[in-house]
């Protein structure tokens, strides 16, 4: 008898049948005894079609208004959730954000948890009730309703999977683990049975979208043991640990990719401090998500710099450095919107030297040019022509042996 | 500068350019310096659609879990208002029914408000914000969700006008007042101006479907005018007023039809004290809605007993009874499922005899057979067969000179 937090996807309640397949999953872990809390998002496309209904009536929502908006998606689920169970005889009981106790700061649309009050969770957990809790959302201090932001509904599993000393907490989603590459374009690619945290974290953030970055942060903080599965089979999927002594014997664990890159470049900038840091300050204050940065010096009292970001923010940050053109002094904005970007990424890295080298050989040798690079510890990523991301991917997986034939262990 | 109570209704907010047209309206009374609360119902048919999804999941969906799923109905409603106010440069702000404090029983899916606390409701009024609370809800002693019953946005609306002292409340629906009779069946049917609470209640309960009964009582009981009108015209509505001596001269204040009605008689029943509780304790207990009751005793040891109930009702009600055949101990049970429901209604009726009689006159002239008959104090229904519910309505309006052309006064 453990105490288990599973967290459901949207994918996996898209409708009633889906919902009932979650249930009879549910009740199964119930049935042998098991305390089970379980967190769900919003059905399908619910939080999508939520901000289309917000998006004919304002351009600009107030964000306290979406979290009001936006959180019933998280209600509808639960609700639904626990009458699937009651159809299964499971005593269940539903919660929103705030009924459960989950409270966040005031940060609307990104709300961050500051405090979990567990006492109703125990309480339904004591009365052998399955406690379902609405994902993704929370109450600030004055009865506010929140939300956590994209993929909050992981934070909402994780969190509750700390705060409850949980024996394990599943990731359920429409795949079934994390693979050396993404499947739909290595047909070659493994599930790995493991990988650390910090490999995940890397990974998530360069492409690989089964899970939501901060969440894999907080777990590792925490040292609680993840497990992603698919909700469709009872294969064992891959599971996020604490990096083992083991792992390090791998070189790559994975290669991930972006598809929809672009990179802009500013020209002809004073160089002089503060120039940088006027740029990028006002791209963050309007939420885009800047990758790469890398600056040139060409004539002394000029300097380039280039950075990379999603494709469909590069609109909006063209506009915005237009808009301070003359305060910040520059001669010309360029723009290429044809760029992907692939990652290796590794622990192993850490301790063996040789893998950029590798990488980029291997590119080379096959004619993919090389736009930008940036490194971390664990990580190598190269941007590169869309339309070599594919092969470049392939190369990559084979180069580092980490295909079904090829892979070592 | 007054403060204003408006409550919406779901077809005032089944789209995004509606709400804008709800928006539009209120901010001319916020612009004009009233102090405005609004309560909205959910947009269109969300309530339904949300009702077919339990439905798929379940038969008999948990009340609680009810509950935690309708009323996110309301709360989409309200944020989206409060987003299109803000379009509009209105400061406004959305609250749930818990949020606002509106505490209620625990008797799901029909509870009761228990008391408003309107400390933050009047924070909100004081700061200049229009203040959005979304209908139809409310919260017990142990933070559950509770909602208020079909119709419940009225009684949302008719207690917060009561705790707040408003000076008027306003119920905006799509069609533009009380009439005499249904315009859709008597082309000559006149907008009343003003009608009493109880003249009010009568109709509603007897088919007139613009207000809830319940929010119509709590408004008399109070004294709170209320006034009916349509989000799509400026019109000036029906006010729904304490009965003034003047109203007396009208004998026949309108006609109401209920369409869809069945009859049921079961025959051959013992002739004993307990049997008529039992059968209608039973029905009461499957939510069914009895109408009208009629007992006729044959021989001196068994009793036929004839109830009418909504159509829609029929079906349950046969089994149900079917059921509880050998305990009461009937004979057979028998079915009209081709009736409907014809009634007067006016306070004159009370101290101006020959109402009944005039009604059953032109209804006999004109070869209308009556089935079954009630009477109140102030109301005359009578049950008729389907096909005749059309003519009777027209024949009534017109004997009681309610038409345009006919109209005294």
């Amino acid at each position: 008898m453990s105490l288990i937090v599973q967290k459901f996807g949207g994918s996996s309640v898209a409708n009633p049948e889906r919902i009932k397949n979650v249930a009879s999953r549910v009740a199964e872990y119930y049935k042998r005894g098991d305390s089970v809390v379980v967190v769900v998002s919003a059905l399908g496309d619910t939080t999508d079609d939520l901000l289309d209904l917000a998006g004919q009536i304002t351009k600009t929502p107030s964000r306290r208004e979406l979290d009001m908006l936006l959180s019933t998606g998280e209600q509808i689920s639960v609700s639904l959730l626990a009458m699937a169970l009651h159809e299964l005889k499971c005593e269940a009981i539903s919660f929103t954000g705030a009924q459960v106790g989950i409270r966040t700061d005031s940060s609307y649309t990104k709300a961050r948890i500051v405090d979990i009050n567990t006492q109703r969770l125990w309480a339904a957990l004591k009365e052998k009730k399955v406690t379902l809790v609405a994902g993704f959302q929370g109450m600030d201090s004055n009865h506010e309703i929140t939300t956590l932001g994209r993929g909050g509904s992981d934070l909402t599993a994780v969190a509750l999977a700390k705060v409850l000393s949980a024996d394990s907490c599943e990731i359920y989603t429409d795949v079934d683990g994390i693979y050396t590459a993404d499947p739909r374009l290595v047909k070659d690619a493994v599930k790995i049975s493991k990988i650390s945290y910090e490999e995940m974290l890397e990974l998530a953030s360069s492409g690989a979208q089964v899970m939501q970055a901060r969440s894999i942060e907080v777990a590792g903080k925490f040292n609680i043991p993840l497990h992603v599965r698919s909700s469709f089979t009872k294969n064992e999927g891959t599971w996020i640990v604490k990096e083992e002594k083991s792992m390090e014997e791998v070189l790559v664990r994975g290669v991930s990719s972006n598809k929809d890159e672009a990179k802009l470049t500013v020209s002809g900038l004073p160089n002089k401090p503060g120039v940088a840091a006027t740029i990028f300050r006002m791209l963050a204050d309007e939420g885009i998500n800047v990758d790469m940065i890398i600056q040139n010096i060409g004539d002394p009292n000029h300097t380039d710099i280039s950075f990379t970001l999603p494709k469909s923010d590069a609109d909006t940050a063209v506009n915005s450095l237009q808009k301070i053109s003359r305060k910040v002094g520059f001669k010309k904005i360029s723009t290429d919107l044809g760029l992907s970007k692939v990652s290796v990424v590794g622990i192993g890295m850490r301790s063996h030297a040789g893998v950029a080298a590798a990488m980029f050989e291997v590119l080379g040798k096959n004619g993919i040019n090389i736009e930008m690079i940036s490194t971390s510890e664990i990580k190598i990523s190269c941007v590169v022509k869309r339309q070599d991301m594919e092969k470049a991917v392939k190369l990559l997986h084979q180069k580092f042996e980490l295909g079904k034939k090829t892979k070592k262990k």
